[in-house]
């Protein structure tokens, strides 16, 4: 018999970068002694990768209510949601959830990752999902738990799509699976031609808005609202570590799906609850997504800001219109060091190399804040145009 | 093409217990008013089902130090641990986690069930996973998603475990997987067997403390402390909703497997960081695992008096010498029954039904906690007599 762990052994991807002192990953942060800044190695730097979008990971608000509940209920619930570990906390956040996405239910489960691996329990071997090349990798393995067959078409290419759909066995059940807004690039999905589609072929939509929700949308409600779509997606899947500023995630759609998902979906039955303080920060993320939309003007226009300054430096930055700003650089080597002298500038980009994109699609993923000041985007700008520069991927 | 939800909608496994008002599931506790008890329905329960073996989940500790990790890094951390949700706090629990554990690194994960997923990265499709018949569903999943070849052993049976070895393709890695203590039914995995296979035929083991770490062992170490081989397991994976008062989870084991991990395992590198406040409970509860073992010693007392008091009324109790009490009903609907009678009685029980357990093999999962009164262990004694005599379960 072999042994398991030679594999994992001989395995090291990062010994490249790590040589030039580029290692991108795992920097642990060990303050946040301001808004959009980190202390990492001991420097302030500009917080230039995060998903708080709306800035509420360290808003007040949250936090006097994460410890509220944390008072009142504990540090965890003990259980998982099935049994014993439901808080009429969950519930009242359940409720508002759907209200707000206009679905009849919601279910609160313990991460983002774990509400999409909960889709699994609605198809099975017999069924087709058809899957937006660039989707997240839970839903991806929610589909492998599933057993069900997966096709995959080209980044919102409809043509692709429909070419699938049509291909599909009738006597199957059919699932398409995207994202409002995609996680690496930024661009949001072509909700118009996708759900025109599954109406058409009868398959049902599934939307993850863990980026969208809260962002997008004159009511934040996502990329459904933006599309003047509210009803297109069958359901919907949320994490709270995006826009809510804490962790956590849910499903939400109609209600005997829901109570479906409740007994049948493992990632649901067979994991602890969602702490009190995380379900008590996401509820009141909902207040502020509800009655601060000015927050999501800012962040938006952050972005719009800062893209137009990458650009106008030479820097290919894809055709986002989001707080999510793709820098290509192609290599993974020379993205890492790029990092790198971002990271020496004093900015806390993001690299991200394969798996997470395509091979030679290598990029820097930067992302703004509602409370990114005109000073601190200055400074990512600056930052740029001189590890740019050095690097010579820009013009001098 | 059929329609998803169709399957979804027509199933009801529980109408012929919620039609008895015996419907066991999701009943949310509204408050803690005291330790060891729940308002559930606005009536305040004994909680007999807790995972909360330690009593740690309402620690003044606990709180306070979450409190503080939420003034100081707030309600998130907005990433992954790969690309910059990764804390000071984060790798500090890892070291602690590691040291305790005797093993060289640590890697925290989002939830148990995460930590159990991240497994999947170490074998694939030309491997052999020889596993437990009880050992938890994220295991299994994990096995699912990675693809290798599953081999289930009956519980505990070296015999069968053996034979699975023995026809193992000579040119696949092995790796055994089972529980330090069981969920179900609280016994314990025959360690010193199972170890004694692995080495001889070249297989690795990995061993779920989710329930044993913080309980089992003069030093909280679990299973294999307990058994005196602390060496034994390759892998040790833990959950923190269970004697750690909180939630998330880790992954212990040789440095080259955590490195490797941190790098391949999906669970890992797509789900958002555990939150500071939920890391910092688990550093204040493993100060407390190692500092309190009086503790585990008065949490399985508990167990003891109390299965001695339910095996005295004449309940079939089980095989287990821990916190968890498996009442054994086997029937499906009178095991809600008897679950909706303790509630009726003051008691927050579990009913444990398939697919958790196997066809006719339904239970009621009574735990304990080191924090249980000699009051409280009366009243579910109490409970469980009235309510066994009402169904005729035992002799009146």
């Amino acid at each position: 018999m072999l042994d398991v762990f030679d594999r994992c052994r001989l395995h090291d991807d990062f010994e490249p970068v790590a040589e030039l002192g580029a290692y991108p990953y795992y920097r642990p942060v060990q303050e946040r002694p301001a808004t959009g800044e980190v202390v990492v190695d001991g420097r302030v730097l500009v917080s230039a990768g995060s998903n708080d979008y709306l800035g509420l990971s360290a808003d007040p608000r949250l936090k006097e209510a994460a410890c509220r509940a944390i008072r009142l209920l504990g540090t965890g619930t003990s259980g998982s949601r099935l049994v014993n570990g439901s808080l009429a906390l969950h519930e009242t956040l359940e409720g508002r959830l759907a209200a707000f996405l206009g679905q009849e239910a919601a279910m609160v489960t313990a991460t983002g990752f774990l509400a999409n691996l909960a889709l699994s329990a609605l198809v099975g071997p017999r069924d087709a999902v058809l899957a937006d090349q660039l989707i997240h990798a839970s839903l991806i393995d929610a589909v492998r738990l599933s057993r069900a067959r997966m096709r995959r078409y080209r980044h919102n290419d409809l043509a692709h799509l429909e070419r699938l759909l049509r291909e599909c066995d009738p006597g199957a059940a059919g699932l398409i699976l995207t994202e409002g807004m995609f996680s690496t690039t930024g661009t949001l999905c072509d909700l118009p031609g996708i759900a025109a589609l599954a109406r058409r072929y009868g398959a049902r939509l599934a939307l993850d808005g863990a980026h969208d929700i809260g962002l997008l949308g004159a009511g934040g409600r996502g990329a459904a609202e933006h599309h003047g779509l509210e009803g297109a997606a069958d359901l919907h899947t949320l994490a709270f570590s995006k826009c809510f500023g804490t962790t956590g995630g849910a499903v939400a759609g109609p209600g005997q799906i829901i109570v479906y998902l409740r007994h049948h979906a493992r990632a649901m039955i067979f994991s602890a609850a969602l702490s009190p303080a995380s379900t008590a920060a996401a509820l009141a993320a909902l207040d502020v997504i509800e009655t601060e939309p000015e927050r999501r003007r800012r962040a938006l226009a952050a972005a719009d800001r800062l893209r137009a300054d990458l650009a106008g430096l030479g820097f290919e930055t894809g055709a986002s219109r989001t707080t999510i700003i793709p820098v290509h650089v192609g290599d993974t080597v020379m993205c890492c060091r790029l990092w790198r002298e971002l990271f020496d500038e004093g900015v806390f980009a993001t690299a991200m190399v394969p798996p997470s994109v395509p091979e030679g699609r290598a990029l820097i993923r930067v992302s703004t804040t509602a409370l990114h000041t005109e000073a601190q985007l200055d400074r990512i700008a600056t930052a740029f145009a001189a590890a740019g520069r050095r690097l010579a991927l820009i013009p001098s």
